[in-house]
């Protein structure tokens, strides 16, 4: 079965861009899943096909109309049962656990917001999950969309083939990864730990635990605290 | 001046991509910033252009070699003293002060990392700051490396015009935004909250301010724990 990504958006030329490449790019050809991305635009109203209206109790910036995404989502869905994204820095923070539920299912429709907002009776109607990338501001819902479609595409079935990812368990222990070395042994007066090259698997497990924990503090004192109070 | 954006990736086709459109678009034909993206494959050893090793210290995957980057690093960097960023799992979390740093500069250089990791020791030598988006895997640095130009290019002088965005108001205040509502007023037996008909500003930015609480509450319960500790 193709896995079917379905985006509502201004931009549909922006997909399946760096999708197109690499593990995306193949699984795409190999239809392991499907990109279609939909002008929101000829759902617009009037003769300039106007999605968006002023907010009701005013304020600056325009708020995409209901009716008119409610148009656009029902012609795209269908009778698909799957999930309704929209990225917006209002949403939960995504998660692995989501992009997991997302892969696992026949697909995802995913709604990129443009503007100010969009109007909360739609989101309603269509039990829209909202999701933010972080506390940063984007220009659109586009990229949050490319992003979790990569990582939704990366988990399906033959994608990664036997590659193996330590970022998947570093994240399921619940600390960062220990830092890499690779060759040359010697470089520009900067050695690999010692320990690294003694053979002693012991030694090398206890000292790449130990950076884990320091890279951890370091970067990310929230997965610390998890950490120290799993039980 | 033109505010420069450096990527070296195995993917270079991937840029611009969906910053060709759009507001980023625009303000890349009008010169406001300039995207080259780099093929670090030249740079490989060998016959088959190697990028990576085994790592020391056994463990699966493939390390990228600190040479063969230092190679491409310094290359691409000459003389420049912009942010070399490198986005990982293993960094810190991105948030809007990081691309407001970022915008305020003269440009940055952007390391997509592929295969399991990057030697540290270039990280070290050419001071990398390493971000993270959230806490998910991708395939790559490229698609994170979009977004972190995409939050940049917006900051530019002129890019953005007049257009207003509630959003930076919000995560400045430290809450998520209300809920928008335009037109229609009644749209198939779901009415607009009255309160924003009413025209009272005084009640109407308590019930935004009341929402905007619930909401953050409900979907960032570590923004609000945040909120609540403020002086």
């Amino acid at each position: 079965m193709t896995w079917q990504a379905d985006i509502l958006t201004l931009f549909p030329d922006m997909f399946p861009g760096p999708l197109g490449y690499s593990l995306a790019g193949r699984a795409l050809e190999n239809d392991v899943w499907s990109c279609r991305a939909h002008d929101l635009r000829p759902y617009g109203r009037g003769r300039h096909r106007a999605l968006d209206d002023t907010p009701f109790g005013g304020g600056a910036g325009m708020v995409m109309r209901p009716d008119v995404l409610d148009h656009a989502l029902s012609d795209v869905r269908g009778s698909r049962q799957c999930p309704v994204i929209y990225p917006t820095p209002r949403g939960k923070r995504l998660e692995q656990k989501d992009i997991e539920r997302f892969s696992q299912g026949d697909g995802v429709v995913i709604l990129c917001g443009r503007f100010e907002g969009v109007d909360e009776r739609v989101l309603e109607k269509h039990a829209v999950e909202q999701f933010c990338m972080g506390d940063f501001v984007l220009s659109g819902g586009e990229i949050p969309a490319l992003a979790l479609l990569d990582g939704c595409v990366r988990l399906l079935p033959g994608v990664m083939g036997s590659v193996h990812s330590g970022e998947e368990e570093s994240f399921s222990e619940g600390l960062l990864e220990y830092p890499h070395y690779t060759r040359p042994a010697e470089w520009e007066g900067r050695d690999v730990p010692s320990v690294l090259l003694s053979g002693h698997h012991q030694d090398i497990a206890r000292w790449r635990h130990e950076k884990s924990i320091a890279v951890t503090r370091a970067q990310r004192p929230d997965l610390w605290a998890a950490y120290e109070q799993r039980p």
